[in-house]
């Protein structure tokens, strides 16, 4: 097993850094790594933004459910679904754009941005950073929007806080791989088949919290489905042009 | 700069490989490496089909527009975005999974699904391997759904292929970084921003077809304005039940 395959397999999510700010170079290699990920169609239909302002990383944090790591942290980027270059060049060659509010370019345009941002991630946990992803921001987009200035066909989709890690750990446990790969057709799956995971979580959340945390894998989806979230999602993107087609 | 590093700055597209199929445990090592990926919450909302019927490979190779590189090759893989466990959990416990079908969801499960393929791919080019995505498969979607007998509640994405490749090349040029990085706040791009880009993938384009072919990175996007694709993709994914709320 090579060094790079070894890096991605011991990854874990870190939420506790040092003060320690990443620094130019630093930033520099990682948006260069990123920007080098596959893109559909060469379209490049993402934008990122490194967030260093401590009042912006404080209103941000607010808005992901107050966690501090947004703040302290050696770096904290935004990753943007940006289609408003396509909608500039469109409008300055007076081409049609309508097409950039379909889904096939919502989707497009997420792929590309989660394409960049993975290619980020391993590039910062090899230079012994540790990262988390900050799904938290889509419970306000229209605010985070604002304190950003995203123009219209652009949609942050996810923060990525990169920095220091403050202690080690080790990586949770997936599901089986046959309840997540198949060969050439679907084979749907059963709650039997999630019997063996749910021990799994339930011992690996156990051991971590010294027995105070009881819950399986199915009871956490469970729990997600009873309480759903980020419900204006729909109706942001459409505010922005885009998913509407 | 690390072996991790060099690996992902040194990444290129590959659309000719050997008949040498990729055996079984590398297969696994690729499915790990993805599985190691982060998931928003924890999730795990996405599937992986690994193509390996030659029929069924013709079959996807025809929809994405006869791209030779899907059926020749080591391995194709269909990436999917997978809330059909969530719903079988939702429906054994009883719980409403309406939630499945918001914008939300769609996006998480796109996210999940892309962070996991992007792992894959860093994985296989440090082993050797070259890669191509294949967006291609979504221009029949409801075709590519009933041959892989994708379930509801789930979508194929795209596709990549993964195999011994045939030559090597080089690095296509991206935007320069201040097009796509911004400090704190969103900097909106003008024609002019574009120019010297353009120049570099003229130059780029010209060099690898002898002067043929003549085309900037901006009349691409606009040749992509003037012939939207992939219309039904929104109505498609509602007969899948999701981004519809």
């Amino acid at each position: 097993m090579n060094e790079t395959i070894e890096g991605i397999l011991s990854h874990y999510s870190v939420r506790e850094f040092t003060k320690e700010a990443l620094t130019k170079s630093e930033i520099e290699l990682l948006v260069k790594s990123a920007q080098a990920a596959s893109t559909s169609s060469f379209v490049q239909a993402y934008s990122i933004i490194g967030v260093t302002d401590t009042k912006l990383r404080q209103e941000l944090s607010a808005i992901a459910g107050n966690q501090d790591y947004v703040v302290q942290t050696g770096q904290f980027f935004v990753f943007v679904a940006d289609l408003s270059r396509h909608h500039e060049i469109g409008k300055a060659r007076g081409v049609e754009t309508n097409s950039l509010s379909s889904m096939e370019r919502l989707l497009v345009a997420t792929v590309d941005a989660t394409l960049a941002a993975q290619n980020m991630a391993i590039a910062a946990e090899s230079m012994g950073f540790g990262i988390c992803y900050i799904g938290g921001i889509r419970n306000d987009l229209a605010k985070v929007s604002e304190l950003l200035h995203i123009p219209d066909y652009a949609t942050p989709l996810f923060g990525l806080t990169i920095g220091h890690p403050k202690a080690n750990s080790e990586p949770k446990p997936r599901l089986a791989t046959a309840l997540v790969y198949h060969e050439n057709h679907f084979q749907s799956k059963t709650m039997d088949d999630f019997k063996m995971y749910d021990d799994t979580i339930r011992d690996y959340y156990a051991a971590r919290t010294g027995g105070k945390r009881v819950e399986g894998w199915t009871d956490q989806i469970e729990r997600g489905l009873k309480h759903p979230t980020r419900k204006d999602l729909k109706d942001f993107l459409a505010s922005k042009n885009l998913g509407t087609k």
